[in-house]
């Protein structure tokens, strides 16, 4: 068990700080995901319940380590007042921040993981469309173990979001790989332009990132992954041998 | 590649035969899967199709090897009439016989699996929810691991089943496991009753089978995978290296 801290400080002197305890069954909804998040604003029990279910839809709810489910999640998010009055407009982006922060270090910590993967889908008509389609590439064992093989397998990439149930035009589809330093382009409206050689190097850090336009919409989301490893297949199939 | 075959006789001197090409990204709704059947009955466009489209779902659509899907898949029924007419309720479960033989060759031949995992799902109200909660089960992979590592776990399945989106009571639901010879009870009506030792000796062999009994109705529905091994990752992670 690992404990998986962060800290977000808004522009005045208050506080949202959270840890978290990830990581082996991890699925959109959760799954032997305990986070606690602390903050000394003073907010109301209504407005502060909307923040963490938007900021926990848009985050831990994201991470898929395996796509297996547990039944003890919990995010819970405890504010003391401390620090006097926070307008929700400011304070629901530092909750969001915190909660991100800590669904990265969890699926950073995916058990057997070698690298995170972190899937951007832009260009949606809506953001569950996007969320739908980062969630089927960031799950999809293909995609995980070229991850883990630092293939720049864009092929992988778009044949997973080809199946994630979301219309969208193949013509129109703009892929690039970083490492979050450089973007290399994959596949430019519809066609391929990849430096194959090039976009490898984007793969052999600790965090692989695909970047997927479907050229359709405005909306955007992010989800977040890890490679599939011979650890993973050791940790949960050999632990009785 | 592996070719499979599948021959399946009617009473009469009528043969439905078949080959199949697995398996890689092989999902519900197939993946790179190619299946070609023949028979000499004679039997008319219309009905062939439908007996097809019916078999194919119950057999190569309940196969998973790794959930990803390909975009040329077939599975094509050529009728040469030699052998003279057919009645549709004699012809459909030769040819559903045949298909389910080449499906379960294609998930015993997944890539890197030494396992052919088979879950029956009965006691369903509908025959779709037996098939979700079998494939769910199937897809899991702390039930492949497991599976891998010859451990009747028989809370992984439970878990998986749990999360199918499919509703039942956990304290009607009853689970064996078997190897095709013994059936070795795990939970009997939500209690359990595993006795571990004697469990694991059925998961020793090539074959692994759970049934789960859910004693919400009368339906029920099985699909076909395999287990996860580390060859698996070697295979689609280590080919570049």
């Amino acid at each position: 068990m690992t404990l998986h801290r962060s800290i977000a400080a808004l522009s005045r002197s208050i506080v949202v700080a959270g840890i978290a305890k990830g990581s082996g069954m991890i699925a959109p909804n959760m799954g032997t995901m305990l986070a606690f998040i602390y903050t000394d604003a003073e907010i109301g029990v209504e407005p502060l319940s909307q923040a963490l279910r938007q900021a926990a839809q848009r985050t831990f709810n994201r991470v898929v380590v395996d796509g297996d489910m547990s039944t003890n999640d919990i995010a819970l998010c405890t504010a003391t007042g401390e620090a006097g009055k926070v307008n929700l407009s400011e304070f629901s982006p530092a909750l969001e921040e915190c909660c991100r922060s800590l669904a990265r270090q969890i699926a950073t910590d995916g058990e057997g993981a070698t690298k995170l993967l972190e899937v951007t889908v832009k260009g949606a008509q809506k953001e569950e469309a996007a969320a739908k389609v980062a969630r089927t590439i960031i799950e999809s064992p293909l995609v995980k173990t070229a991850v883990y093989g630092a293939d720049p397998n864009w092929g992988r990439v778009i044949a997973a979001a080809g199946r994630a149930g979301v219309d969208f035009d193949p013509n129109a589809v703009s892929l690039w790989i970083s490492d979050e330093n450089t973007m290399y382009p994959l596949v430019s409206s519809g066609e391929i332009i990849a430096d194959l050689k090039k976009a490898k190097e984007a793969m052999h850090g600790k965090k692989v990132i695909f970047i997927l336009d479907l050229g359709a919409g405005k909306e955007e989301a992010t989800a977040w992954g890890c490679d599939l490893t011979e650890r993973y297949v050791e940790i949960n199939g050999r632990y009785t041998t």
